[in-house]
């Protein structure tokens, strides 16, 4: 009897919850403490990179990961502080309130508020697919921008260097240039040596602990967790050497952590609307991303990941962001992955992360307190390195210069017109440039493979073709932007070929004819019927002959339809001119 | 030895003047006669609605007609003022300057100077075909939404109501009703008599005059001119009764008329530069109009329009008419239709009729002197009227309902957010209903049509299918917008049916593929794979074919890549499972 109501309940829980087993409980647990271990250097660092002060990347590691398990449809997917979301709010708050600030704080919160209620509410109108118009090359070339927005905004803190402000790219870079005579050797010689470690760890970490005899996988996902053994040496050599003193390394210092209770940031009206577009922008930039990262792990497990599940549950991750005290959360790339090689079964992994985090923050804080910052850098650095990824930019460059000058154009907005306009413009540009291809459309005159039924280009094949007839394949949908480029080559074809006398166009890659288009086929029509020359459709989509039978045009036609180009060939043959000019 | 230079000359010489024949002649000056007599009420009455003293509209009749004539490339179009730029040029120059002051006059000229250039420029860079992307639809709506203005805008004149101003549509109108009580009866009646005698003469002039024994051509071309016999009625009627006297019937006033020579107006570069979106805007709307009615005449004619000469020709034109006082000009439909029916053979006639319009200006300006505003206005109200052409949206409300939203917002932007923005967003709303159309494109599962080679819709044939291959035909090219929708529809048919080993894409309709849709098929293709299904692709196009070829993609596919659909499923009938799945 009481079954039944529970059963009922058990449809609300995630997939991963529904069918939850035992033995994914240990593997969950062990993946959980890997997961922990990026997330600690992680979350201080990308908070710094935001420029808010590191417990708020803290708090944004707890709330938001035990959210989206509940509610996400990825079995894997680390959602919490990641670069590219901390970049652009970082982007996003230039400006409005002094950088670490309690407004700042506030302001930051707030912002992954909007940002989590603009992608409940576009899921629940199923507005999903408004990702879609962010392609391939204007996703990478964000990505590629922001990468290297964010190793500028790095230098400062690995110099040691103070002061170094600006607005645009070209702002810090000058500034930092007037400021580098002042650099502290000590901080960096930490930064240099963090780097160095992380760098060696990477190519020489796993495979030096395979040596030692730890299995392969194993090795592997330890020189994953690197991070936090180099942040932590970093801070053990400070603590020794006394090196934090004033005017000396930059560290840390004590956090003010707490519990990390429910609280809303009140901040005007006013300033909400101000961060719209910006929150607008991490919401679908973080949506795409995290959609690829949970898809691709979900292809190899051969789950579905529903996009406007997601987008809702990264909404509410992010409502629970701004409401603890955080800031805009993704799901990130790298702890997903290490998730998945760590063994981890289902989102219990996360949940258990989040707890781990939670303790950390209770009772380990005073751990941070003298760690130095640009060991924190280094780390950003080297992931940021590693999420710069150019094969998009390679394969375009082969495969579509189009494609390649979106990826370029939009990286340079994101340097120079911040992240927003960068969007914006990539977004316009890569339409523009659809519309422009197919403005132009591909026309070939095709004739009959001999033997065959089968049409193709004159100029690729040898094929048969009659004088009389001018049979011309159009490639593209008919609609305003290419009609008149259309009718206009059809009339100069005809123009040169004085014997023809009909002219079939093959419709099979013609999608839609708009109402400028179908006018545009009567003027043929008529003006062809005047000079002789009839006008005959072939291979004609069925939605589109549905709509051509309704608009009159069919009447008109001075020719005649035809289902396939073969048919159209074989009755075309035997009538040297059109029933009309006889 | 003197004939070959004069040759090569003659080259340069628009084409109705190398071949121009002596029998030609007579015909041309006769037809002249005709086009003067419409030219003199439309004239006047244009450069009012433009809010000009009414001798710039005489000005625009000059010099316009015969630069187009040695410059462009139809031989009837006849250029001077028209309705449409005259309502626009009072819409751009609402605010700048007084009406009718000599600010006001010069900023109108500087108007058509820019838009001429402006044309020029387009030409020589080739650049007529962003002419293209004002749809059918836009060009209809604006049509309408401007003859609505125009209408609107004669109120006050029709009803001898004063000072009724506003800028915008509505408070014309709510201005127009408070004013409406101190309306002058006697204009009232001068208006409704003359609408009423300018109706009757187009419904029952040419009938009337073929009883009186004209052929019925020449009766139809008198009942034309009917505009100009109305206003001159109505002019004699004023000065008989002494109608005109203060705070009677306004009439046009003695015109300061001049030898209209060549000067430039000296205006602020800031001047210009606010006039240069309104310049862009007339010069797009003035050429698709008069491009349209070009080669609605040529086809009569067997002649070939060439667009880029011909916007360069409205150019200089547009520069002709700023430089000699007048102001922005077009082809006109009216002038033109009726240069064809009074037998006009060449642009001798536009030039002729531009000479008897100097005459004009020099020796009979004083007869206009008592013509009543009412009158004018009457014949505005009537040629705008048979100007508002709602086939189009006719067309589309049955066709396309896309087509006709984009009609009507077009129409309600030109009544509430003026020309420029009317044109914006009727162009940026048809663009993105094509991207949307775009977005969710048309699939269908096939099967072979028995004993043919031909597939077809399994939902409106009835085709072979086999249960272990799924053929899928996509009828759009794939690009950024729509691969996602694409992939996941194709899994989702997968998922379906549990017995499909191969996926077979029929390629006919797929014009381009992007970077972005070739990462989305690489990643259709690995997902596919580990499920054991097999991605195939026929009937590739040419172009998209060789790009294919040089990506590497076709070497990554599980499957292969067959000419036809025919010979895919040929070899797969024989293939329960794909190779990499045994």
């Amino acid at each position: 009897m009481m079954a039944a109501p529970f059963a009922a309940l058990r449809h609300y829980l995630p997939p991963w919850l529904q069918h939850y087993r035992r033995t994914d409980f240990a593997p969950d647990v062990l993946a959980s403490l890997t997961l922990t271990l990026l997330l600690i250097p992680q979350s201080l660092a990308y908070a710094l990179l935001a420029g808010l002060p590191p417990q708020v990347g803290l708090y944004a590691s707890i709330a938001p990961g035990i959210v989206y398990a509940l509610t996400g449809t990825s079995s894997l997917l680390a959602v919490g502080p990641v670069a590219l979301a901390s970049v652009m709010t970082a982007g996003a708050l230039a400006g409005l309130a002094p950088v670490a600030s309690a407004d700042y704080v506030a302001l930051a919160a707030l912002l992954a508020i909007i940002s989590g209620g603009l992608r409940v509410l576009l899921a629940s109108l199923r507005f999903g697919f408004v990702a879609n118009f962010l392609s391939a090359s204007v996703v990478g070339g964000f990505i590629a921008g922001s990468a290297l927005l964010i190793i500028a905004g790095q230098l400062p803190t690995l110099l040691g260097v103070t002061g170094v402000q600006g607005a645009t790219f070209w702002q810090v870079l000058r500034n930092l240039l007037r400021a580098l005579p002042g650099f502290n050797p000590l901080v960096l010689s930490i930064a240099l040596s963090s780097l160095l470690a992380l760098i060696a760890c990477k190519a020489w970490g796993g495979r030096l602990l395979a040596r030692l005899g730890l299995p392969a996988a194993r090795a592997d996902l330890l020189g994953r967790t690197a991070p936090v053994f180099v942040v932590g040496g970093a801070a053990l050599v400070v603590a020794m050497l006394d090196w934090d003193g004033p005017g000396g390394v930059a560290v840390i210092g004590a956090l003010p952590l707490r519990w990390p209770g429910v609280h809303i940031p009140l901040v005007s009206v006013d300033a909400a609307l101000q961060l719209l577009p910006a929150a607008l922008a991490i919401s679908l930039v973080g949506f795409v991303d995290s959609i690829a990262v949970a898809q691709s792990l979900a292809i190899k497990r051969r789950e579905k990941i529903d996009p406007d599940r997601e987008l809702r549950a990264l909404g509410l991750a992010n409502l629970a962001a701004g409401m603890t005290g955080g800031y805009p959360v993704s799901g990130s790339f790298g702890r997903s992955a290490a998730n998945s090689q760590a063994g981890a079964r289902t989102q219990l992994a996360n949940v258990f992360g989040s707890l781990w985090m939670l303790a950390v923050v209770l009772f380990a804080s005073s751990a941070f307190a003298r760690l130095p910052l640009a060991a924190l850098s280094a780390t950003i650095v080297l992931a940021v390195w590693q999420m710069l990824d150019l094969s998009i930019l390679r394969l375009a460059r082969r495969y579509d210069r189009r494609d390649a000058l979106v990826f370029a154009a939009t990286a340079l907005c994101v340097l120079f017109l911040g992240a927003v306009n960068a969007i914006l413009v990539g977004v316009v540009f890569a339409l523009l440039l659809f519309i422009w291809r197919t403005s132009k459309p591909h026309m070939a005159i095709v004739g009959r493979l001999p033997g065959t039924e089968h049409f193709r280009n004159v100029q690729r094949h040898r094929v048969e073709t009659q004088p009389q007839i001018l049979a011309v394949r159009i490639d593209e949908s008919l609609y305003f932007a290419n009609v008149r480029f259309v009718t206009n080559q059809l009339a100069a074809w005809i123009n040169e070929q004085a014997e023809v006398r009909h002219l079939l166009l093959i419709m099979s890659a013609v999608n839609a004819i708009d109402v400028s288009a179908l006018e545009g086929l009567r003027e043929l029509n008529r003006g062809l019927e005047e000079q002789g020359v009839a006008l005959h459709l072939a291979e004609i989509k069925g939605p589109v002959m549905d709509k051509l039978v309704g608009s009159g045009f069919l009447a008109e036609l001075s020719g005649r339809v035809y289902l396939s180009g073969h048919e159209a060939l074989q009755a075309l043959e035997t009538v040297p001119t059109p029933d009309f000019a006889i």
